[in-house]
Parts: C-alpha cells; sequence; structure tokens
C-alpha cells in the first residue's frame, strides 16, 4: 500500500497522499485490523500446472450440469435467484433421507455455513471449539467473530481425545471427519461416543465424507446438538460453483436462515447442485475411481517408506524420506520446492509440528498421480 | 416447526419429538435468536406473472455473457474460483477511473459488501447510521451484529438531513443514492456537503447508479472516509448472478478481504461480470431506454393526481388516488391487493408512515408498464 495515487488515469488521484486512510483503519473493530486473512492454496491461472493442492476432483462434473447451466445462462439471470434455494433443499432431504427440506440450509459453499455457524453460536464467552491440525479455517472464524477459543490438539496418533472435547467448554466444536490435512477418518461410533459426552453444538464437517466409509448422518434424528456440513467441491467437481449445505434438525436451518444474505446461493449454483444430485451414479463411480488411485498411491508411498496416513478423503498427507533417510520440515520443503519447480503444486503446512514434515497430495488423475510419482522417483534419486 | 419427524421416508425419523432442538436455539446468541429474517420481495416460481417488485431489470443481459458463461460451464467449473476476483476488479477499476484494482472489492452481490462492512465497523459502542426509509436491509445488518444503530428519519419533503447526520454518532453511516424506495437521488454536492462535517464512514449505496443523474465517484479521491457499492443486480440484468463490489481505498478492500469468505464470489460470476463490462454500449442502451419508459410513466402517473417522487432509479414510488380521491394505506394496500390478482407484483412497504399510502413499482418492458397502466385503470374506476 506504499506508493498509491501516484499514476491513475484519473487526474484527480494524480498526487501523492502520505498516509492514504487514516480514518479507515481506526474506524474499524480492532479485532478486525489485527486479523490475517485466511490463505487459500494458489489457483495459479497460467497453464501448464498439475493442481494437486487444494483437493478439487480431477475430472469434469457431469455433463447435464453443463446442459442445465447452458439453458439458463441468458435472459433467466435477469431476475434474483430463489432466496431459500427451496428445490435444492428439497432434493437433498430425499437424497439424505431427511425428513424434509427444512433439515437442509445451502450456502455459498460450505465455508459460507461454517462462518454462519460461528456467528450463531459463538462470542468471547462462547468458546469455537476445533481441532488441530484440521481445516485451517475455524481459527480464522473464530478470529473474525472475536469469540473465544478451545483449541485441542491431536497427537501424531490422531486418534480423537473424546474426553477432552467433552471438557473444553466449547460452545461450537468443529469435528472435521475424515480430517484434513491427514485423511483420517472419524468412526461413527466415535461420534456417538462424543455427542454422548459433549452438550455443546456438534458440527460435523464432512466435506470429504463422498471418499470414506462412513458418515454421521444416522446420527442426526437422535442428537439435536449434532450438523453436519457438506460440499459439493470435491467430490461433485463444482468448487467454482460455492455450493455448500448443512444436514440439521430444523432449528439449526432456522437460526442460519436469520444470519445469511438473503439471495446467498446464486441462480446457476443452485441449478447446477440439483443437475449434479439428478447424476449420481456418475458420481459414485468418479468417487470409486479416486478411491482406487488414492489406496494404490497410499500403498506405493509406503512402498517408498514415507510414513502416510491412511485416507478416507481425496488426498495423501505424507512424510517425504529423502535419499540419506531424512524426514522433517527441511526434507518436505525441498520436496515442495522441487515439484514446484516442476509446475506440480501440491500443499504444505509448515506452522505446526504435527504437519511441517508432511505434504498433502490431492489425489489427481491416473495420468497426474504418474507424473508426480516420477517426480517423486527423480527427488529420491537427487536429494 | 410444529409435526416434524412424524413422515420420515428414514425409518429413523419415524418418531415424535415433543421439543426436538431445546439444545440448539439455547446455545444460539440471544440476539441471533431474536432475529427476523430480512424479507425479500417474492420471487414466483409459477409463470404469468409481471414481475415490478424487485427492481430487476426487464431486459436481458448482454448476449455476451451467455456466450462467455456457456464457454466456462463445463471442465472449468471443478477448480475454485480466483479468490481475489483479480480480473473482475481489474477491469472495474480501469472502467471507473481509479488507480488500481486495490480500490476494488467484489462480494456475493452488494449485499454481502454491506454485510461485511458492518462486520467490520460497527458493535455495541459503534453504531451503524442510516435513513429511514432507505434499503430495508441496513437494520436487519445491524440487528445481526448487535450493534448500536442510528437511526434518522427522511420527511416527506425526502431533503437529506445533513446536520442530524453529522452529529449522530455513527461509526458507519449507510446512504441510499438514489434512495429506496423512493427513487430521490441525492447530489454529489449534498453527499460532499455531508462529507465535510461527517468523520465516520460513510457508505453510498448506489445500486441504481446507472439510472441517475450523478454519483460520488469524484469524490473517492478526495474523501478517505467514503466508499461506494454497486452492484451488476440491476444495471445488467445480473440479479441472478449475485455480483456486488465496493469502491473505495485500500484501507477499506484490506478490511474486506479479511472478513469474506475465502472464495466468496463463483467463476461464473467473476466471467459473467466481465463479460458485461465489456459490452458496455449494450447496457448504457438498457439504462436509457429503462430511464425513457420510467419519465413517461412519471407524467402518466402525475397526470392520474398521483404523487410520485421524482425519480433517479429504475423504479417509481407512487401514491395511488381512488376514484373518491382518497390516499393512504387502505388505498395503496387495495391496489396490491388489485395488481397481485392480476398476476401483477409490486412492492408495498406497510411498516412507515412514510411508505405505507405508496407502492413501488419497478419499471419494466413497455409492454408490461402498458398492462399496469391499464390494470391502474381499471382500479381507479372499480375503487
Amino acid at each position: 500500500m506504499g506508493d498509491l495515487f501516484l499514476f491513475g488515469q484519473n487526474n484527480s488521484f494524480c498526487r501523492v497522499m502520505k498516509n492514504p486512510n487514516p480514518s479507515v483503519g481506526d474506524r474499524a473493530l480492532p479485532h478486525v485490523r489485527a486479523l490475517d486473512a485466511y490463505v487459500p492454496g494458489k489457483q495459479p491461472r497460467d497453464l501448464g500446472w498439475i493442481k494437486l493442492n487444494t483437493n478439487e476432483n480431477p475430472y469434469p462434473p457431469s455433463p447435464v450440469v453443463e446442459e442445465v447451466i447452458c439453458k439458463s445462462a441468458g435472459e433467466a439471470l435477469k431476475t434474483y435467484p430463489d432466496p431459500i434455494s427451496a428445490a435444492l433443499r428439497e432434493q437433498l432431504a430425499g437424497f439424505f433421507g431427511l425428513p424434509g427440506s427444512e433439515w437442509v440450509f445451502v450456502g455459498n459453499g460450505s465455508d459460507e455455513v461454517l462462518n454462519l455457524l460461528v456467528r450463531t453460536f459463538s462470542d468471547r464467552n462462547r468458546p469455537v471449539g476445533y481441532m488441530a491440525p484440521s481445516y485451517s479455517l475455524y481459527p480464522v472464524l473464530q478470529k473474525m467473530q472475536n469469540a473465544a477459543k478451545a483449541e485441542l490438539r491431536y497427537t501424531r496418533a490422531m486418534g480423537l481425545p473424546i474426553p477432552a472435547i467433552a471438557r473444553c467448554g466449547a460452545n461450537i466444536f468443529f469435528l472435521t471427519s475424515p480430517n484434513a490435512p491427514t485423511g483420517v477418518g472419524i468412526s461413527t461410533g466415535s461420534v456417538e461416543a462424543l455427542l454422548n459426552r459433549f452438550g455443546g453444538v456438534l458440527v460435523v464437517d464432512e466435506a470429504y465424507a463422498a471418499f470414506a466409509e462412513e458418515d454421521a448422518i444416522g446420527l442426526l434424528a437422535r442428537y439435536d446438538n449434532l450438523c453436519i456440513t457438506r460440499t459439493f467441491s470435491k467430490s461433485h467437481s463444482l468448487a467454482g460453483m460455492r455450493i455448500g449445505f448443512l444436514l440439521g434438525n430444523p432449528g439449526f436451518v432456522e437460526l442460519l436462515d436469520k444470519v445469511r444474505d438473503s439471495y446467498n446461493v446464486n441462480i446457476l449454483s443452485q441449478l447446477a447442485g440439483l443437475a449434479a444430485l439428478s447424476d449420481d451414479g456418475y458420481y459414485r463411480d468418479l468417487a470409486q475411481k479416486i478411491k482406487r488411485t488414492r489406496d494404490r498411491h497410499f500403498e506405493a508411498l509406503q512402498g517408498r517408506g514415507w510414513f502416510t496416513y491412511p485416507s478416507q478423503a481425496n488426498f495423501l498427507f505424507t512424510e517425504p524420506t529423502d535419499s540419506k533417510g531424512n524426514t522433517g520440515p527441511l526434507v518436505a520443503q525441498s520436496l515442495y520446492d522441487f515439484l514446484y519447480r516442476k509446475k506440480i503444486l501440491v500443499r504444505y503446512f509448515g506452522n505446526d509440528p504435527l504437519t511441517d514434515s508432511f505434504l498433502r497430495i490431492s489425489i489427481g488423475s491416473e495420468k497426474e498421480m504418474e507424473i508426480i510419482s516420477e517426480a517423486f522417483d527423480q527427488w529420491q534419486n537427487s536429494a
């Protein structure tokens, strides 16, 4: 923000202001001013990258989605979207065997749903709880809300510390299952054991459920304090369309409807979600294909001697070992850099001792995974 | 929320719960529980309605928009959108003659931008200020944030009470110009006079600027506490795509980037915005056409003897007079109902003595406006 104002096309801007915006910063809430924005994975726009860093689906969405979007890309856009995404809520309720659409909330990506949950259930006296490492957005949302936090830590074994969560005092607790960035699934039994001891709101963030062995949906009918968030981004190849949703009893849905923007989900996203749901077979096949690729590469990484968590998601979290048998942050960073030079993007979380010797690799297409495997070979031979 | 759980398709839901969600409501923040959600104008999905209730553009978006969307409706959707909408920010900066994209913030509709502004600049000690009547979302956002408010009232003359605003103590003040639901424009001179006396953040909400005689953009370079919000919804026939933006110095943009969702604007909305900007001539013509229709119908309403505010927006705010010469809430409601029975939707704001004898009529196509004029004739003859 240094040399602004110097080169404006408009004459009125062609002057230097020493301190361009004292009043804006001073007027903002102190906790907002102090925020660091969440840093999402890189989204390079130039060609030639192999993108295995943000857990996108390597395969295109169902052709039905494209068809439906093109059909509505003209005059239909001039009107506001259905403010309650009624058709999509209805379809999702049916899809998951819920009593009705009053059990479903749709958001502009599940990030919006998580944000609204934090806004509804937390403040300085009502802590936001979450495990670390897990989805790095939770602490960002907690700080955004200026809420208290109850951060609990996994150990390297990645077992769920149920008693610690039960007594952590969180008013709302986020549990990512399968977890990111590890890929470790949490059994329905463990979720239920937690619900039997934890009285706050439990949000099971099931962004990766399509690639998992279990999910918590069967528990919704029995635990009023449970809700589940999902997304079309990964399983349905629609990260670009921002469609996330919550499944939970009508108490949740009613509250979130009060704090969301009236027209939070645009027309084409509502239609894309409906179209995707209508082609379930296509997406089941995709998930199977991705799981097969994942499992094969899990074994290959183990074959290299790299410690890798068994994954129930569409990524692998692996601890690379260099040719001298070393592991650690420098080794992981070295592999990250090596891959980056080859235009292969993966994700490195260097800020936590439980993650800083690992890389997270999204499951790409067969071809992409072959290329990264070869790059691993080259790196191991060179490092 | 009474008889839920009774008819679930899934066996686990087939039981009656007397009080389905005590814990959820109890866990929510008291001010959220107490909220009434913003009530947007009706969006009927059945055919045959003439929709003059939500200020949408009666004409379709530029054909370039459809073309661009269809081209990207397939595989492109599998990746996340550009998190900072860089290309669209850049184009908007150029379009408005601003120094660079660091002067532009893009949101999921301008509603999201307004929401984020409230979240950044208000709390219990930092009031949200706004005029009443104006955009009815502001008090909803203020309550959502549990912030203090400074609500000032227009009189029937609709002059801007500059000294009252200057001393109202708001940390952030929303000024809709042209105002809704009246359509009355606020001169740039008045905005500047206000800026010379008001030290808080001034948001000029220019949702309807494309139909106005003036705007406040020329003031941005000189007043650091000024920002302007705009939308593609009305002027660019893209209400369904949710594209709003803020123009203001980098201090604003930097703060809003901290509190927004990372991927707040989806891929197709970013592309649609860019495409729309590229066909400026098309939209200038639309705005001209709408203004001509508006001005002709303004005169026609005056010809009926109905008091109507001179409008600089794409709607008219008129006080209907029945055949006996009466005006008032009952008269306005009677016309509303009459139109509704003919499947013509307009907007009625019955909760304020300054609006409750008026109807707000969005400017539709020539044909739609002819139909509503004939309906006015019939009503006047029957009422």
